[in-house]
């Protein structure tokens, strides 16, 4: 299969996106082709400077780059031949099977919202990441695609995310939890309790009830579902709290004594391991027909090439064609709600 | 001045309860009294097998307890004799300055909003916590008792808590942030878009711009406002996160030397200490024609502690009087948004 990085994309591009690539290329089929899109020069300077072979390797001239900063919708009105764009493009006319970008988030949602379409009977994409927790990667959608949300994406993205969890983790029959402020039924805003009723009107998904902020961490879920809105402060607080914390550690530690600070270290670094979400690689765009992951923009190698892998999964899972049948035998078509 | 405590309330009542006040009798005015509201049988017996003197405390009777997971408003029309329904009533008959409880949360704010009325000029009370981050200590406001949020209550919390910083916390301006998805103007759903323009024309508060998840951590902010649903996610999600980071470091700790552990728990001990909510006591309820401080079911007595003493000098401190005077010279009417 082809798969299309945006080389341009992130605050260590291109350097860190081509040394992902070239990773993954090691560990990808000899029939799999990857393209790099970006600057010709740019990836050609990159490529040598490494002594990379052009096996397998194609390069697609951009010569536009979006900035991490721009706004979406604009830059790629202006931005036509951006390396975003023209991924996007790539991915409708069928030149690529997936697309992974670390780039302007917004700008890669709404070109691929855009150009690619949703899968037939999904209504709004989501964007699902996966958490590592003690009681094992639990997949949030949405993380800020939608941020608006009827009922009905909710059930969707609940759809999509178990099918998701599924395929790419292996769990036979996902728990579905519903991002609220409390455990019991009564409990939540109007959205919730819509989206409550639909949850639990169908039998194929394993809906356990809401989900109160710790719930996500505690082991009671495989996936939870809220908003965008909330989605993308929960997923950005857990970042940095995380971080927060680990450099507290260390600066109480460093304060006492620097051989107990080096004794730690490699406890930090075990955590660090199991706990780390860059091992999933990037988050899939769920609904658009197609197969798009999007990186954090400060990725590094590591994570780009568990992207690129996590892409190829997605397409050879058949997640989409997934998706699209659990939707048609669903009972909530979707003007359901 | 007097404080009337729910001593049937929380996990740990009524012993921690009573142990957290006896505690904040040491500490408080010759003229404070405290009043214990619940079962005088219960009470009487926890302060006789301590050996508790019975100065300046008082027992109020309450034949009924609203327990921790019943509904709010149902329970409190029911049980009219609870301790959580008599203590709101003296509040509101003057019988008593200020009331602390670790009960039923949603009982307890039903029951002072609809017993105490609002503060003039006050549309929707709401509920602010203090987090303690590396950058100082960060008040958010709303974390639940407002789940559907207009403009206007948003830009109250604002104001409330703004006050309530500067005169607990002796922060002179605090730096009032927005909770958004991102920090850019452009960012951020309908509510968000609003408010922000809300507070952008108070030249009275601080406004410094959309926060992100990352922000309330990361020093950017003194104030963190945002609707309930997403303040009460962000709270309990950082409970849990935080337990279960310690939890997984103990864990690789013991795994590796108990050696090594027992030379990390003081590590731990004095973050604990840095970073521990506990020390705050309780969130006040900010918009009711009172003071209302309300602790988590989980407290234990040195939370109840400095609930009673944050409630004793709140009420010193005149907040509330300072909120009324804020939102009176405040160019924003009720209607105005």
């Amino acid at each position: 299969m082809r798969i299309a990085i945006d080389a341009m994309g992130g605050d260590h591009a291109p350097d860190e996106i081509i040394k992902g690539a070239l990773e993954a290329r090691d560990l990808l089929d000899t029939d799999d082709e990857l393209i790099l899109i970006g600057m010709q020069e740019d990836i050609e300077n990159c490529l040598s400077s490494v002594n990379a072979s052009p096996d397998r390797i194609r390069i697609v001239h951009a010569p536009e780059v979006i900035g991490m900063n721009e706004v979406p919708v604009e830059s790629l009105r202006k931005k036509r031949k951006s390396s975003i764009a023209i991924m996007a493009r790539m991915a409708t006319r069928q030149e690529t099977e997936a697309v992974v970008s670390a780039g302007n988030t917004g700008a890669c949602v709404a070109a691929c919202q855009l150009r690619m379409r949703n899968l037939e009977g999904v209504i709004r994409p989501g964007i699902a990441v996966i958490l590592p927790t003690v009681g094992g990667p639990v997949t949030m959608c949405d993380v800020g695609a939608n941020i608006s949300c009827k009922p009905i994406n909710l059930y969707q993205y609940a759809v999509m995310s178990s099918v998701y969890s599924r395929q790419m983790l292996g769990i036979d029959s996902p728990r579905v939890g519903l991002m609220s402020i409390g455990e019991e039924d009564v409990k939540g805003n109007d959205l919730v309790k819509k989206t409550r009723d639909l949850l639990k009107s169908d039998p194929d998904l394993n809906y356990v009830g809401n989900l109160e902020g710790r719930g996500i961490f505690d082991g009671t879920c495989d996936v939870a579902i809220c908003e965008g809105f909330v989605g993308n402060v929960v997923l950005k607080l857990t970042e940095s709290l995380v971080g927060m914390l680990f450099s507290a550690v260390k600066q109480e530690l460093v304060a006492r004594s620097t051989d107990l600070a080096m004794q730690f270290k490699p406890v930090m670094t075990e955590i660090y391991k199991k706990y780390d979400y860059h091992e999933y690689g990037g988050a899939p765009l769920l609904g658009v027909n197609g197969t798009v992951f999007i990186c954090h923009g400060s990725s590094k190698s590591r994570t780009i090439k568990n992207a690129i892998l996590a892409s190829r999964k997605f397409h050879m899972n058949k997640i989409n064609s997934r998706i699209t049948e659990f939707l048609k035998n669903s009972t909530l078509r979707p003007n359901g709600a």
